[in-house]
């Protein structure tokens, strides 16, 4: 059972828009990728095309245009560029959307390390994006400890998602979107302020990648089985 | 093959120190448990005594008689009491001991939520205990994020141990210690910088704990298996 609705993934040129982009496409989502150039987005979806075995619905548009083309808006850039993009964005971003943030404020945005993260003053990337939308928009924090390496590999992905926003029912949303990319378990996390303790995960495991050359991710262990969803 | 060196449990009366040093005991190590009062240290020795199953190498002493008795120290106390324990046991701790800490300063210790921490001015609890040890004293951060009702409960713990600190070979000897216990991996996390996100860790998951009703722990996918150290 699809969305039915399409996701948006802002910056999914990236490559870890790109990855959740890929998943969500062969997952049979009808999904948007949106790029400061429309052309490098058409070429992204080009390039999923290609690369999915099944017949997938993706396009690409500007940023803009994709947040007024949906509904479900995934944000996937690098910090630096979070807080302007959003900025620019508010006028297209239609009321009652979601806001998917995946965003992780590494200090390697000012020039330091991904191993360490940037002191956000409203707690996190995510709190920051829920200041800057426009009223009635969710905001919801997702995806951060997803790496891009293990959404563009082939097979399932050894990783949980926990979702963290004040809207219950866009945490639902966000939930039933994570348990389509196959492997992932989707967690309710509670509140968006926890989102400071999903992005800082991000740089624990980029820390560990470079340490252990590998592309790590996370599990949690010890819940009842209700408290995991699976597609 | 025992760490042939005396594990002092620092406020081991507790549930995250009583149930570390049962796992390390039962494992053959020879473990103290240290408190404020001898005799409530005395009485949970003879509790772990009566619950193992095979014959353990464990006693009780007051905190600075456990310090003198062993060089491998383990923090495991309200983060409340964290900074005046350590400056109060600073004469007792032997110069080239390893002080392991598994302190997390959740907001719950100055009356706000076991779901959310306190800032601290050095990164991290870990961080803060760096500057409190004497000389010559390596500090490494580990065990925040194996809960007590794992440690207490039967059979393996279903959680890995990221190990932190700025001293290799200690970091090494507590990863070794680590897979004493049942079940766990121990992981290098690099320098003692990054205990900041596994204190935060514990954060999420007593959040996910209460959301949930379970006992979570984290394990870390992705890595190469020679990442992974087991007993």
């Amino acid at each position: 059972m699809t969305t039915a609705r399409p996701i948006a993934v802002l910056g999914g040129t990236g490559p870890e828009g790109f990855g959740l982009a890929l998943r969500w496409a062969q997952a049979g989502e009808t999904v948007i990728i949106g790029s400061r150039d429309a052309e490098r987005a058409q070429a992204a979806a080009e390039k999923i095309k290609h690369r999915a075995s099944v017949n997938v619905k993706v396009s690409g548009m500007e940023n803009s245009a994709a947040c007024i083309a949906a509904d479900l808006l995934v944000l996937t850039v690098p910090f630096d560029g979070h807080a302007t993009l959003l900025k620019q964005l508010k006028p297209a971003i239609r009321s009652s959307s979601i806001v998917i943030d995946a965003t992780v404020p590494l200090a390697a945005s000012v020039g330091g390390r991904a191993t360490r993260t940037l002191g956000v003053w409203q707690g996190s990337a995510a709190q920051q994006t829920a200041e800057l939308v426009p009223a009635g928009v969710s905001v919801v924090a997702a995806f951060q400890n997803v790496g891009a390496e293990m959404l563009n590999a082939d097979g399932p992905v050894d990783c949980d998602v926990v979702v963290c926003s004040d809207d219950p029912e866009a945490s639902r949303i966000v939930r039933a979107l994570a348990t389509r990319i196959p492997g992932v378990r989707a967690l309710d996390g509670g509140k968006l302020e926890t989102a400071r303790i999903l992005e800082q995960i991000t740089a624990l495991l980029i820390g560990l990648n470079i340490r252990h050359k590998g592309h790590s991710g996370i599990r949690i262990t010890g819940l009842p089985a209700s408290a995991y969803q699976t597609s």
